[in-house]
């Protein structure tokens, strides 16, 4: 697991070089693509070069959804009941949630790991069975989880990122996520990873009204009181363990291994899609324990939910969608993965001025 | 032609009623999908409640690039000289430009149409030819095309859309275009259309510097001052006549044959895809002309241009994308046609709270 947290993504100036000189010869006036010029060079530094691939003959893309339940969820913090997070697992098997369907709209292979969820699913074709727990502890009276269990989850993230690559040589891996409660536990892991008052990090979550709001928040600082010593304790331990210790003590199963899975695929790169709150909340919590996660992180969109601007400007992030999505499940990576894939055949396949003869920019 | 002019989209208030119904029950909190939500709900009532049809069974989407030369680009209003835009319908012939990339990448049908570049192409594969002629006049001195030229530029966009209809059942038409100087042909024309000061409409186009944007500027006011008195003494007329002034005394050969194909496409129920500010353009002549087509219309992107977002307004429209392209060509609409896939199979595909046996939300 060490490897998760110490490797580096070796950096290719000549690459590098090569990769500006053909994006500035491109048939297009510099920079005319936009935000699509910086996402084609990430890739391909990211890929070491390889941009050959072409999606037609293989399958270039997978989404990954972790579900898990929480024991904070037990708390009135949701519009929803607890019993959603089973149901919507079952809801993905059988291929009817949104997830599913914009999946199969870009040929996109869907993953479905239970990481934790609190049901007893069997043994069932096309789910991937991790489960940590049924469900995390309740936060607001204990930590979510032993330390033991952090590490598990992290570990068995990184798994099924190995199990994909073994299935099928995907070059974009999108993280979605499924679990009641858990905007609570991003806005809560947020506000300890990053110093932020709880408010400015708790929103509606999914479908929460302005009443539903408040008793959210007073629950959500009752939280961070039970365990303001203890955060108090880590502010000046490194980051790496700190970020370990708010994984223990707020936990998200689903959460921490997606974070394990981010950082795996960051490790092999592939492109790491990070869809909305919850599933940049992980990357915060993966780019702690390793800051080279980040070189990989492509962050599909910029959901409705306010903490997120907080957590992509952490990160220095600029979404490629932003469509007042709040849905989680991976739904806002699998609508950007299209983004990526024209951002790829851009520095693939496109002409340059000279080989197709056309004049380039007047200079004055 | 009139028809053109006339045609209205009858409203189905139980089709709308049913949509809502569905949209209302998919798996999700209501709305959790954002912008995709309406886009679905316009897309199913545009096409009469068929939304059945499926991407891999048969092409769905095509993009018409409407490729011309201008008068007004004998004048330093581009930082590029006039012949790139023959050379890049010979760049869209050859299938290396960044539209044919991203139509190929999103298995999108490409339609390259001349409508009065000024070069001969002869007969050549892959072009459809409805050259109005070699370029219009240049419009700081003299009308840029007769009146007779307008009618025949909106008739031959119409029937570049028949073609295309009699080959191919496509649900979703994007437009392009290709014509040097075509961003300050647009900023006149929407000056005029919308009683804008040109200033405020006036961007760098493509690959304009802060000393060719100055240059730029004094030749625009010079062509408005120009036609002054005209547009004044039409200011009283009916939007159609005033549309169709505007038409003929700013010109645009691939602007106006954009709009007759976007009427024509709207008149046959199908998505008009708008791509960035020069088809914005052509999308507010074609709802002056008839603003029934509003109604057809999808925005893919808000382009790095200043003015496109007061055209964007005036058309009360919120674009899908925001990723500062400004390359033109129909790059945007081809971003944006896997969106509008999404949208639809949403609506199609996704499961019912219902269907799926997912509890609801509780309600306080």
């Amino acid at each position: 697991m060490q490897e998760l947290f110490d490797f580096k993504l070796p950096f290719d100036a000549a690459l590098e070089a090569r990769i500006d000189h053909e994006l500035a010869h491109k048939t297009m006036p510099l920079g005319a693509l936009g935000q699509l010029m910086p996402l084609a060079r990430q890739l391909a530094l990211l890929h070491a070069g390889d941009y050959s691939a072409r999606p037609s003959t293989q399958a270039d893309a997978a989404i990954i959804v972790f579900a898990a339940d929480h024991g904070l969820a037990l708390e009135p913090i949701s519009a929803y009941p607890r019993s959603v997070t089973w149901q919507m697992v079952e809801n993905f098997l059988a291929g009817g949630a949104a997830i599913n369907v914009f999946a199969r709209s870009h040929a996109i292979e869907l993953l479905v790991v239970d990481a934790g969820v609190d049901h007893d699913f069997g043994e069932r074709a096309g789910l991937i069975s991790r489960k940590i727990a049924f469900g995390t502890a309740n936060c607001l009276h204990t930590p979510a989880m032993p330390p033991s269990q952090v590490h598990q989850a992290l570990h068995e993230g990184a798994r099924c990122v190995d199990l994909l690559l073994e299935r099928t040589a995907v070059q974009w891996i999108g993280f979605g996520e499924m679990g009641i409660g858990n905007t609570s536990i991003a806005s809560l892991m947020l506000a300890t990873l990053l110093h932020q008052p709880i408010d400015t990090l708790v929103g509606r979550g999914t479908g929460v009204n302005d009443q539903q709001l408040e008793v959210k928040q007073a629950i959500l600082q009752a939280v961070i009181a039970k365990h303001a010593a203890s955060f108090e304790i880590q502010a000046s331990s490194p980051a790496r363990e700190r970020a370990l210790h708010v994984a223990s003590l707020i936990g998200g199963f689903e959460i921490v291994m997606m974070s394990g899975a981010m950082l795996r695929a960051a490790q092999m790169r592939k492109a790491v899609v990070v869809d909305g709150f919850i599933s940049t909340c992980a990357a915060v919590l993966a780019c702690e324990l390793n800051p080279q996660a980040r070189v990989a992180m492509v962050f599909a969109h910029r959901s409705a939910e306010q903490g997120h601007r907080i957590a992509l400007g952490h990160l220095m992030a600029t979404p490629l969608l932003d469509l007042g999505l709040r849905l989680g499940e991976g739904t806002g990576a699998a609508l950007a993965i299209p983004l990526l894939r024209s951002a790829q055949a851009m520095l693939r396949d496109m002409a340059s001025f000279e080989s197709a003869a056309v004049s380039g920019a007047l200079l004055p």
